[in-house]
């Protein structure tokens, strides 16, 4: 029988834990505050003088308050997990988790910001409460509106990252590296299938394909066969036009111009990645791509085949998005250290190099790849330091770094 | 010579308290995050049901999520403390002291929010952030902005109090109270002079003359004249309409017309408050007013007249904002007894009587007051515990609790 993380028990306990201590994450004073003497210094008066310096040079504000270590997870709950536009309620519990993820793996103080569905625009909103924040992370927004309001915010003086994209790409990234290694493939000769056009596959084919990325800094795959729901996406497909970004797709990909489904462009190709729902792959359709292929089935809970599955019907490497089996492709690997990094480099944005560097960061944390262990263990923190400090030395590299100090 | 809290002394060690840990908040997290198994409770796949219970029933943030135990500090930077329209970056270490008082006083969870300038609206900024905390502390929000984004932000079912106008009202009427114990004064009897018509002046007017209180739990005092930086506000003067809320005050107080200065209000009154600016007030003033006056010389960091200069012209009772001096009327008496029992009803706002349960409750919290000990020791925490209890009792007597646990 197969071990069903969404079981009840997983459930019951997660329900539990989460009405113990009502939601995860708290607030903590870094000052004693016993004394007049202490109120005087961490408030009035002397706080005065603290904003009388930011007031003459705002920059100051990431010497004196808690700007420079403290980031926004930010989210409008338009595309929660696998659970569609729930909210800006019912997406706490996922921006709470993932900020008390930030400050476990690295010392990141993150503040979970969930809009209502106003009619108030997104990127006003998110440039309205930047002062207090040094970096913003956009998390579970629909596609496309992730992808307008991520770039609209590119300008504002601090990193903004939509998770759900980059944190993504990056940690596939640098499974596919390994996975080169391990089945004695050169990257840029890999044919990919991507499976899901949401922000995630979007986002991983613009990486594996360099569009939109410096050419100077990224490597291009071969070839990818990018499918949604209709099945391939081709030049000239009825509707593209509606969205920019799988029009873009459309004319970057599938040079062929494959007009089919999911299983006729699996075929021969040497890399499934699957960011769509379960069960859509089958053992057959493995049997069809090309000899040890790779297959990332990382929908959640429940993969688009499951591992064992995919490894009798002959795949080499198998990834997935769970920690019950080898190979967790998870975005805990990149996140912390890509905003760790561009926190400590005071950097402006977060550029293609800094994201490269993280992949290959994580890639290079496996001292020595295995067919199952592709990627370092997610609870290892010392990757979080290793991405850290090839992500500020990239920001360093590229003139995005501000950091004086 | 005078101790002068706004010397180089303590501006200098704030500066180096601010910086030393760059800035005064941190986040924690309330759960282990140690195994996987702690990873699949907090986080997926066991956060996906938490999100789904959520989605079904909104109120259900309350039960799993930091929404029970966290506020907003918000500012648009527009009045912070005496320096102006100083902006939301500059208001940063204020908002962040807030935050660690709220968390050190009373356990409340609060976090800073600094709005840009930009020209979204104020009103929907707040009511947009707000799926993620229980309450909303407006601050420093410049007269008369304050007044009408308070009102607007009346009805979107978490509490929501602008500190600078009810927490400030709330503290006078508490010292208030005591000293007209120590003086055997009579509270209906008191003719009042409150110099300042910004958030605190117009909110301490309206709350001794129950204007827009509810008069079944309001008491008001005989008279009040209103001064600013032109004198006293009364009827017919030019220019009010411009300001809805002096015209209000016009309307409501200075019955006899009195046109004059700060200095023609004082004679023959019982009171003086000012949240004005420095040395406004001189002894000849203090020994117009009617036998035993009382002097609250709030403007901060230098009093409109300092306490000894004002117990010298033979007043009875001084306070002032400052921890130098006797009878110190700090909000910080106030505003986390305020929303911690706000918190602990559910209460979906302030009301009336709420403030006034909490003013009642700090001037009943001095045994037995005397002239240089009106109001409890401001590091007291049982204040806050007093302070919280009455306000949650007030919000289920007035029908605003939502705590059905």
């Amino acid at each position: 029988m197969l071990f069903t993380p969404g079981s009840d028990g997983i459930y019951a306990e997660a329900l539990k834990v989460h009405a113990e201590k009502k939601g995860k994450l708290g607030i903590r004073s870094k000052v004693p505050l016993r004394t007049r003497k202490d109120l005087s210094r961490a408030y009035t008066p002397g706080v005065t003088q603290v904003c009388r310096e930011i007031a003459k040079n705002r920059d100051l504000a990431y010497r004196y308050t808690l700007k420079s270590n403290t980031i926004a997870i930010v989210s409008d709950g338009s595309a929660v997990l696998g659970l569609g536009n729930i909210g800006g309620y019912a997406a706490i519990p996922v921006m709470e988790g993932k900020a008390i993820l930030f400050k476990e793996f690295a010392g990141v103080d993150a503040f979970p910001i969930c809009f209502e569905n106003y009619e108030t625009d997104f990127t006003d909103q998110v440039r309205n409460i930047a002062p207090v924040f040094g970096g913003i992370n956009l998390e579970d927004i629909a596609a496309p509106k992730c992808f307008e309001v991520e770039e609209a915010l590119q300008d504002i003086g601090i990193p903004v990252m939509h998770d759900d994209q980059h944190g993504t790409a990056v940690v596939v990234l640098a499974a596919l590296l390994n996975a080169c290694r391990v089945t004695n493939r050169k990257f840029t000769d890999l044919n990919i299938v991507i499976n899901g056009a949401g922000a995630a596959g979007l986002a991983i084919t613009r990486l594996l394909k360099c569009i939109g990325y410096n050419p100077d800094v990224c490597t291009m795959v071969k070839e990818i066969i990018v499918c949604d729901t209709q099945g391939t996406i081709y030049r000239g497909r009825e509707g593209l036009y509606q969205n920019k970004y799988k029009f873009i797709i459309a004319e970057e990909t599938n040079h062929t111009g494959l007009k089919g489904t999911l299983a006729d462009a699996l075929k021969g190709a040497d890399v499934f990645i699957g960011v769509s729902g379960p069960n859509l792959v089958t053992p057959e359709m493995i049997r069809t791509m090309a000899k040890d292929p790779i297959v990332f089935a990382m929908a959640n809970p429940t993969p688009e085949i499951m591992p064992d599955l995919a490894k009798q019907a002959g795949a080499a490497v198998v990834g997935t998005g769970r920690s019950d089996f080898p190979n967790q492709i998870n975005n805990v690997l990149g996140f912390p250290g890509i905003f760790r990094g561009a926190l400590d480099a005071r950097a402006t944005r977060i550029t293609d190099e800094m994201k490269l560097a993280a992949a290959h960061a994580i890639a290079d944390y496996v001292p020595r790849p295995r067919h199952d262990r592709i990627l370092p263990y997610i609870l290892d923190k010392g990757v979080t330091k290793a991405v850290a400090k090839a992500v500020a030395e990239a920001a360093v590299r590229c003139g995005c770094s501000r950091n004086l100090e």
